[in-house]
């Protein structure tokens, strides 16, 4: 691997502009394409905003360099040109997948390799047809990807090895977290973890056990906190005197019986219009883009702090 | 309610001292029991130690005068003489709580109102009689109390609602932040999301999908950074554009897919030694006391963090 390869973004929506932070810090030039031309008017204001932030919290400390590192390219060829790496990170339906794929794979060089943002469809889905599909594979990142720095990489029955340890490699070395599965799954680690949790807190919402605020507390005021700096393995196994095999001798059965007493069904549409009509009490419609902006500059200062505490990158 | 309530803690292991530090700082007179010899031993040198740290983060500025509101008291009734609240935190055994239930309904004053620490087993189970159970609820902690401020608050059926109000607005006035349950469930709220995160966990780890340390870093290093300040429903609303109910329509139907992926089983055996192996292979066990202090010391930092920024107690 190049010290620091060249990487082409294909969609600059907020998932590509923060991909493009990621590698433009970590010091590799940046090409980026987007065909809506709305989107691409907003992507370079928005670069040079999130930069500053970053300077500001004390991430980087030369704003303007990692902004010259990110150009912005007329045509998806441009962006492919001389790329080590492709960040694909168009829109999530199948077709739009397929779509991208196929034109990066009928543009991109002989080693180029292709992780796409995909947050729950794995690859097989929409790269069979490529002609290098072994090159091809999941690199799911949080939003925004340069404030939360996991990544999921998920091979497809296709993909070559190599290519797989070759982006963890990038992966790590442009300062994210690598999370390696093994093989496909529905919603990959990540999502599925979320799914589980927000499953069980639908669930005690709509039985009328707690309100969605005091819901929203046990994990903010409570579980969130242990969990930004250690998983929930390690949480459990600090728990009991002699591990996670103690623990689970001591609570395993507990947690059993909760798992038996539900069975898998849909968010019911009523109590999640319920739901919708308790967070516009507590947030109006018209203050949700404000709060995105809290919520990514409160993720920007809690990075600063891990990193400055040794618990992130 | 008095402005600085008298409280007392019968049982002075890990949570019983945590309570006793959250109380004496909020300017309490803390009045604290325990039976057994090398419980009352630890107890002081543990505060003394606790409450300097908490000075060094800065979270309270005179320690001395926090841990003199501390009282280690010789018997059960000299503790709770004159105490508006008592915080039970006994070994958590039906047949325990049960019997200390008794001994401090015996003892306590005609407005004296009791929680109990129990993470799990509901009040109903171990109050009934008793003579005040009116005045029994559940006043569930995270370990430790003074460094994560969330309370569940679970009424028996039996409980008097004021005895939930006033508990909620002394967890309020100390700094803490109550929870409402409205009725009794197994594991409550924050337990019930805890167990269906780490059921699911379980599953992908079982199914090898990703390891132990690879897991854990989808929340360390992803999830957890969003929850440890907003919880699993704001987190949703926030993703996507109208908010919570147009979150719900895009990803609903995955999530429940999800879920009728999975049946209910215990957690199993050889899969929870291997995870054994693995953890005790990334920290020994001889380390995991010292493990523990040092999530201690991150909580604290933590919590300095959030309080600097606005965003907890």
């Amino acid at each position: 691997m190049a010290a620091n390869p060249v990487t082409a973004i294909v969609g600059a929506g907020l998932v590509g502009s923060g991909w493009a932070l990621v590698f433009a810090r970590a010091g590799c030039q940046v090409q980026i394409f987007d065909p809506d031309e709305a989107t691409r008017s907003r992507l370079l204001p928005w670069v040079r905003q999130s930069a500053d932030e970053l300077q500001t919290v004390g991430l980087i400390t030369e704003a303007d360099a990692v902004v010259a590192r990110i150009q912005l390219c007329d045509t998806l060829e441009e962006a492919l040109d001389g790329a080590a790496y492709v960040q694909e990170s168009v829109f999530e339906t199948v077709p739009t997948k397929t779509q991208a794929s196929l034109a990066i794979d009928a543009a991109m060089g002989p080693d180029t390799i292709v992780g796409s943002s995909s947050s729950g469809i794995p690859a097989s889905h929409f790269t069979s047809d490529c002609r290098n599909r072994e090159r091809f594979l999941i690199a799911h990142p949080v939003n925004p990807p340069h404030l939360v720095p996991v990544v999921e990489l998920v091979p497809a029955p296709w993909t070559d090895e190599n290519a797989v340890t070759w982006t963890r490699e990038l992966m790590d070395r442009v300062g994210q977290v690598p999370v390696q599965v093994t093989r496909e799954i529905d919603g990959f680690i990540l999502n599925r973890l979320q799914g589980a949790l927000l499953n069980e807190a639908w669930a005690l919402y709509d039985e009328g056990y707690a309100s969605l605020a005091d819901i929203d507390a046990t994990i903010s005021h409570g579980l969130g906190l242990r969990w930004s700096f250690m998983g929930p393995f390690e949480t459990i196994d600090l728990n009991a005197p002699e591990g996670i095999a103690d623990y689970s001798a001591r609570l395993g059965g507990m947690y059993h019986q909760m798992a038996m007493q539900r069975t898998a069904r849909a968010w019911p549409e009523k109590t999640v219009e319920r739901a919708q009509q308790e967070r516009r009490q507590a947030l109006a419609a018209a203050d949700l883009a404000g709060r995105r902006a809290w919520r990514d500059a409160m993720l920007a200062r809690l990075a600063a702090f891990k990193k400055a505490n040794g618990l992130g990158p």
